[in-house]
C-alpha cells in the first residue's frame, strides 16, 4: 500500500496534505460529537480527493447547476467525509461550526447526510446500498435527459462511493445489474475495499470476488491501491474515457488510514478514536493545525478547485440560454409550474371520457386509461414497472422502452428488482427532469419499503402504482394478498396513500400524486373489476383531494358506511339494503387517510358524522380505529388470506355488503338503545 | 436443445413419459383452474424428472424423515410442477382431487405452495428470491446438525429450483453469497434459465453472466441442456460427487416446453394454454391420456421412485434408535417439549440476577445477559446478526462462530445481509434442529420485512432481536431511527412482537419469545439505558405475557397511562409527579398489543379500567387508538426523526414525562367536569 504523495507539482498545497484536512476534520468532529464514523472518511480521504481535485465537475457557488456531476456517497455513515469536502471546497452554508456541530441539533450536519439539509447533499444515505441504487437512478437520468437535450445541455457523471456493507446488501445487486445491463456508462462507484465492517474483519462473513461480480454484470472493472493518488487520478481518466458500460474502481484502502493504532481495524469504523490516538494521528500525519483549522494553504488549494467548475457552467448556462423552451422546461424548475395547466386538463379529458364509459373495470385499467391522457401531456413522465407491465397496465401507447444503449424512451423495464427500481427512481427525481413512477403489486411493497421511507424522508415526487391491492387478487394465494399492506404504508410519515374507489377517483388519485411536489404517492389499484359510482358531490371537483367525503346518502343519517377503494361498491350495496329498511345510511369514500386528516376538523366533522359508523377495508383494522369510536364497527381481516377465485375469498372472509348491512344495522339498532 | 429421451433402459416408463405425465397435470390444472402458470412446470420438467428419479433422497411414506433431501420450488409460481410431482410419487394426502381443485378455496393446492398444507412442501414460496435464501439456511442447518450428530445421522442435500426472477432480486445476492463464502456445498441451485419472463424476453431487463456471478461468489458451476436427461443426470452426478462449495446448475430450457405455438413464449408464463394449444401440445408430446389420468405405467414408474428412500430411511432409523438421547433431542420434536423445563430455568435465573443488579441498562444490554443464561441451557439456540454483534447484544460468552467449512459454531456473521438473514433464519426453522435468532436494527426490520412475513405465513419460531428501537438511538439520525416501524410489525398477522421496558420484561419476553412453536417474534430493545420498575404485581410471574398489565397504581385510578418500552419510564415519572397533585394514576406496561388482544374481555378491562387514558409511545400513534377512546390522548411521534443526542430528542419531539403528566391532567380533568 503506497503513502500517498504530491503528485500537482506547482500547487499551492499537495494531494496528501489535502487529503489530510479531511482526516483532521473527520477525526474530530468526530470526537468532539462524541459519536460517529471516522473511519471511512480517513480512508477515503485520498481517493476523494483526487476526484474533486482532478475530475469531479462542480461548482460549489451553484449547487443546484443541472449539468453538474452528482457525488453520492453511499456509504453514508462517513458523514463527515462529505461535510468536509463542502466546508473545504466552499459550498454556501457549510461553515466550520456546522463541522464543529456535527451530529447535533438542528445542525446542516446530521450523522448521516440528509438530502435538504445543506447544499451539496445529492441524496439520504445511511441504509447501505440506497446511494448507489440511487445513483444507478441518476446515471439513467442522466442518459434520458441527454437522449433529448444532447450533449450541450447534458455531459455529465455520477461518481458514488460505496463501501463493503454496501456491496453486501441484495439492493446492490439490483443496481448493479440494471446499471449493467442499460450500459450506463456514466456510472463511476469506487469501491471502499478495506476489508473491515462492524463485527471485524469482512472475511468473518463474505468472499465475494467483487471485481468479478460486476464484470459478470457488464462492467468495466479496475483495482487500485486506494492511497495511491497516481493510481486513482490514472484510474478515473480510464473510467472517464469510456463511456459504454458503468465503471467499479476498486479502491484498496485502510479504514482509520494515519491512526497509528487503530488504522485497519473496525474500533475506528464507528466510534471516536480518542483524544490519545487523534494525538498520535496527527503526529503521524504530519498535521499540526488545531481541531476545525485548516492551514490557509491547504484551505486556499481547496477553495480554488470551484473554479474550474464555474467556468464550465458558465459556458453552460450560455448554451442554456439559446435552447429551445421545450429543452428548458425538461431542465428548469419553474418551467415545470407551467405545465400544471397540461397536468389539469389531460385529467379532466380522462374524467370525461370516463363519464361516459359505462363499463365496469379495474381501477388499475382505470389508471392505465388515465396514464393514455398523462404521458402525452407531461414530457417528464417516465413510467416503468418491475416485470409485471401487463398486470400494472403502466405502459400506454405513448410509451417507447428504453433499452440498453438506447435513451430517447420513457418506459423502464426495471425486471424483478421492486428495490432497486425504487430506489432508482429517488435517484431520478433527484436528478431531476423526470416524474418517475414505478409498478408492482402491493404486497411487494415489502420488498422496496426502506427506498419507499426514503421517498417520503426526502420528500420526492415518485409515484408508485401498486396493483392487486387485496384479496381481490385471487388465486394467487396469501403470498400474493396484502393484508396488512396499506396499514403499514399509511404509518410512514410524508407518505400519500391514495387507494381509489372508481374511475373517477383514479384519475383524480393520478392528479393529486402528481400535484405533489415535496412528496411520494402509493397507488393502490385493484385487480378485480369494480363499480362506477354516482356521486352527490359531482363529477367535476376533486374531491379525492379532501381525503374522504360523502358519496351518496346522508340526508337522513342513522348509520355512516366509511369504506376505500373496491370495498365502497359493498358500502353503497350496504346503503341500498338498508334504505329498504328505512336506515339512512351515509356512504364516505376515505380514498386517503393522510389527506382527510389534514383537512379542517368541521369539514371531517361533517363528512364523519355523529351517527354510528362502520368501516369496511379488505385489510386489518390498524389505522381504521382512528375514524372509530367504541361502539363502532370495522369489516375487515385479521390474518392472512387464502388461494381461490376473487369473490370466493370475500364471501370466505365475510367482507360482503351483507355483512356491512347486518352490522350498520346493529350499531344503528344500539344507538336508538342508547 | 435436445429433445428429452428415455435413458433408462428397462424402466416401465422412461423419463420423457414421466416427465410428460408433470406437463400434462400442470397444464390441464391451470386450464381448469382458469388460473396458474404452466410454462415453469412444463419447461423443468425433465430436470425435475431425472432429480426425483435419480438423486433425491426422499421417503413419501414418511414426508418428515429429519435426514431427507430437501426440494425447495424458489420459483414458486411453477407451483402444479411440485403439486404433480407430490401426487406422483405418492405423498399422503394429493390425490388427483387436490390437483383437479388447484387454486380453489380449502384445496392443498394453492396458487403457490404454501407451508403446512400437503406434505412434501417444504417452505412456502412465491415472492420471489425467498425460496433460494431459505434453501441456503436449510443447507446451513443441514451442516449445523451434521457437525454435531455425525454423517450417520445427517447426511442430505439441499435442491432448490430458481428462476429468472428469483435471481433478479436483491435477496439471492446475499443467500449466494453468504453460502459461497460459508462454502454449503450440500446446495444444489438449478437455475431454469429460460429466457422469458412476465414482460416478455429477459434480454428486455437483464444481461448479468449467471454462471460468471455465481462463481464470483465462490460457487461451483455447470451449464446444461434442460431437457436432455443425460446432462442432467450428469451434472447432478457432478454435483453431489464435490461437496466443497455450493452448485449452480444453469439449466437452458424452453418455457411452456411442448406447446406448439406458445412454447418459448411469456404467454405460457402466468395464463392457461387454452384448449386448442393443449390439445396441439398432447399431440406434440404424443400424450393421449385424459386430463388427470396418468397412465399406469408411467404413474407406476413414479410411485415405484419411493422404494429407494424408504429403505435409506429403515436403515437411517435403525441408526437413530442407537443415538445418545442428546443427539436425538436435536432431531426429535417431542424431545423439544422436555426442554421447556430448562427455558424456564434459565429464565428464572435470569430474573433472579436481574432483580439483585441495579444498574441502569439497555434492555439490549439485558438482553444479552439473558442471553448468557439461555445460550448454555437450550442447544438448539443458533445466534447471529447482521453486522451489527456489539451493537445487537447478540453474541454471548458462550458462542463460537461458525466459519467457511467449520460447522460446530453456534453463532453466525451473517453479515450486512438483513434479508438473506431472515430467509436463511427461516431455513434453518423450517429444517429443524434448531431456533434461530438474527438480529439487526428495529429501523432495518424494512429491509428483511418479506421474510417477516414468510416467518409469520409459515408459523416459524424466529425470534428477531430488533435494537436500537425508536429515537433513543440518537445521532444516527432519521435513516436509523424506527417511528412508524412497531405499527408496521404490529400489522402483520401471526407476528408477535414484544417491546420489553425493564430487566424482567426483557427477560420474560425472550421466555414468550421461545415459547412460540408456531410463531415468530420480535424483539424491540434499546439502545439507551432504562430503569428498573417496582412491579406491584411481583416478579415470578410472566406478567408480560398477558401482554398488558398494571405495573403500578390503580387504588385510585383517575387516569390511565400507557406505555411500552423505554417510555414506561416517562409513565412511571409522570405518575410520580401526578401523585403529588393528588392525581392517582395507573401505569399500564404493554409489551405486546397481540398478547393483551388475546385476553379475556374482564382482564382487559380491568387492566385499562375505566378512568380518561394517556398513552405514550416514541414512535406514530397508528394502532393506539385501539386502546384509546375519543378524549383519550396519545403523546408521541408524527414524523421522522432527527439526528442529535437522545435525550435532547425525547424533549425535542416533545416525549417527556412532563408532556405526559399534562396530558393526564387535561384528560382527568376533562372527564370530572363531564
Amino acid at each position: 500500500m503506497g503513502e500517498a504523495q504530491d503528485t500537482k507539482p506547482g500547487a499551492s498545497a499537495g494531494t496528501r496534505d489535502m487529503a489530510n484536512a479531511i482526516r483532521a476534520l473527520a477525526m474530530d468532529a468526530v470526537q468532539k460529537a462524541n459519536s460517529g464514523h471516522p473511519g471511512m472518511p480517513m480512508g477515503m480521504a485520498d481517493v476523494a480527493t483526487v476526484l474533486f481535485t482532478e475530475a469531479l465537475r462542480f461548482d460549489p457557488a451553484d449547487p443546484d447547476w443541472p449539468d453538474r456531476d452528482r457525488f453520492v456517497l453511499s456509504a453514508g455513515h462517513g458523514s463527515m467525509l462529505l461535510y468536509s469536502l463542502l466546508y473545504l471546497t466552499g459550498y454556501p452554508g457549510m461553515d466550520i461550526g456546522q463541522l464543529e456541530n456535527f451530529r447535533q441539533l438542528g445542525s446542516k450536519t446530521a450523522g448521516h447526510p440528509e438530502f435538504g439539509h445543506a447544499a451539496g447533499i445529492e441524496t439520504t444515505t445511511g441504509p447501505l446500498g440506497q446511494g448507489i441504487a440511487n445513483a444507478v437512478g441518476m446515471a439513467l437520468a442522466e442518459r434520458l435527459l441527454n437522449a433529448r437535450l444532447g450533449d450541450d445541455l447534458v455531459d455529465h457523471r455520477i461518481y458514488c462511493l460505496a463501501g463493503d456493507g454496501c456491496l453486501m446488501e441484495g439492493i446492490s445487486h439490483e443496481a448493479i445489474s440494471l446499471a449493467g445491463h442499460l450500459g450506463l456508462g456514466r456510472l463511476i462507484v469506487m469501491w471502499d475495499d478495506n476489508s473491515i465492517s462492524i463485527d471485524g474483519p469482512t472475511d468473518l462473513s463474505v468472499s465475494d470476488d467483487q471485481v468479478a461480480r460486476f464484470a459478470a454484470s457488464g462492467w468495466n472493472t479496475l483495482r487500485i491501491d486506494g492511497h495511491d493518488p497516481a493510481a486513482i487520478s490514472a484510474a478515473l481518466k480510464t473510467a472517464r474515457a469510456d463511456a459504454s458500460k458503468p465503471w467499479l474502481i476498486a479502491c484498496r484502502t485502510v479504514i482509520g488510514y494515519g491512526a497509528p493504532t487503530k488504522a485497519g481495524k473496525s474500533s475506528t469504523h464507528g466510534e471516536p478514536l480518542g483524544v490519545e490516538e487523534i494525538a498520535g494521528t496527527r503526529e503521524k500525519l504530519g498535521w499540526s493545525a488545531a481541531p476545525f483549522e485548516i492551514p490557509d494553504a491547504i484551505l486556499g488549494a481547496w477553495r480554488a478547485l470551484g473554479a474550474r467548475g464555474a467556468d464550465e457552467n458558465a459556458a453552460w448556462k450560455a448554451r442554456f440560454a439559446k435552447a429551445s423552451p421545450e429543452s428548458k422546461a425538461l431542465l428548469d424548475a419553474p418551467a415545470a409550474a407551467s405545465r400544471k395547466g397540461a397536468l389539469a386538463d389531460a385529467i379532466a379529458a380522462a374524467k370525461a371520457q370516463f363519464a361516459a364509459d359505462e363499463t365496469k373495470r379495474a381501477t388499475r385499467v382505470w389508471s392505465q386509461l388515465t396514464l393514455e391522457h398523462l404521458v402525452p401531456a407531461l414530457p417528464e413522465l417516465l413510467g416503468g414497472s418491475a416485470d409485471l407491465t401487463p398486470s400494472n397496465g403502466t405502459r400506454t401507447k405513448h410509451h417507447t422502452a428504453v433499452a440498453p444503449g438506447s435513451f430517447a424512451g420513457n418506459y423502464i423495464h426495471y425486471g424483478v428488482r421492486e428495490h432497486g427500481m425504487a430506489a432508482a427512481m429517488n435517484g431520478i427525481a433527484l436528478h431531476g427532469g423526470f416524474i418517475p413512477y414505478g409498478a408492482t403489486f402491493l404486497v411487494f411493497t415489502d420488498y422496496c419499503r426502506p427506498s419507499i421511507r426514503l421517498s417520503a424522508l426526502m420528500g420526492q415526487r415518485v409515484v408508485y402504482v401498486m396493483t392487486h391491492d387485496s384479496i381481490g387478487l385471487g388465486e394467487d394465494g396469501p403470498t400474493h394478498q396484502p393484508i396488512e399492506h396499506l396499514a403499514a404504508l399509511r404509518a410512514i410519515p410524508n407518505l400519500l396513500v391514495l387507494r381509489p374507489a372508481d374511475a373517477l377517483e383514479t384519475a383524480e388519485a393520478w392528479e393529486i400524486a402528481l400535484g405533489q411536489e415535496k412528496r411520494p404517492s402509493i397507488l393502490a389499484l385493484t385487480r378485480q373489476a369494480v363499480p362506477k359510482f354516482v356521486r352527490q358531490g359531482g363529477v367535476g371537483a376533486n374531491l379525492s383531494a379532501k381525503g374522504a367525503y360523502v358519496l351518496s346518502g346522508g340526508a337522513k343519517r342513522d348509520v355512516t358506511l366509511l369504506a376505500s377503494g373496491s370495498e365502497v361498491g359493498l358500502a353503497v350495496e350496504a346503503a341500498a339494503t338498508l334504505a329498504k329498511d328505512g336506515i339512512g345510511a351515509a356512504v364516505v369514500s376515505m380514498p386517503s387517510f393522510e389527506l382527510f386528516r389534514a383537512q379542517d376538523q368541521a369539514y371531517r366533522d361533517e363528512v364523519l358524522g355523529d351517527a354510528p359508523r362502520v368501516a369496511v377495508e379488505a385489510a386489518v383494522a390498524q389505522g381504521w380505529h382512528e375514524w372509530l369510536r367504541p361502539g363502532d364497527r370495522f369489516i375487515g381481516l385479521s390474518d392472512f388470506g387464502a388461494s381461490a377465485p376473487a369473490p370466493k375469498l370475500f364471501q370466505h372472509f365475510g367482507v360482503t355488503s351483507g355483512r356491512v348491512a347486518e352490522a350498520a344495522r346493529n350499531v344503528a339498532a344500539a344507538a336508538k338503545k342508547a
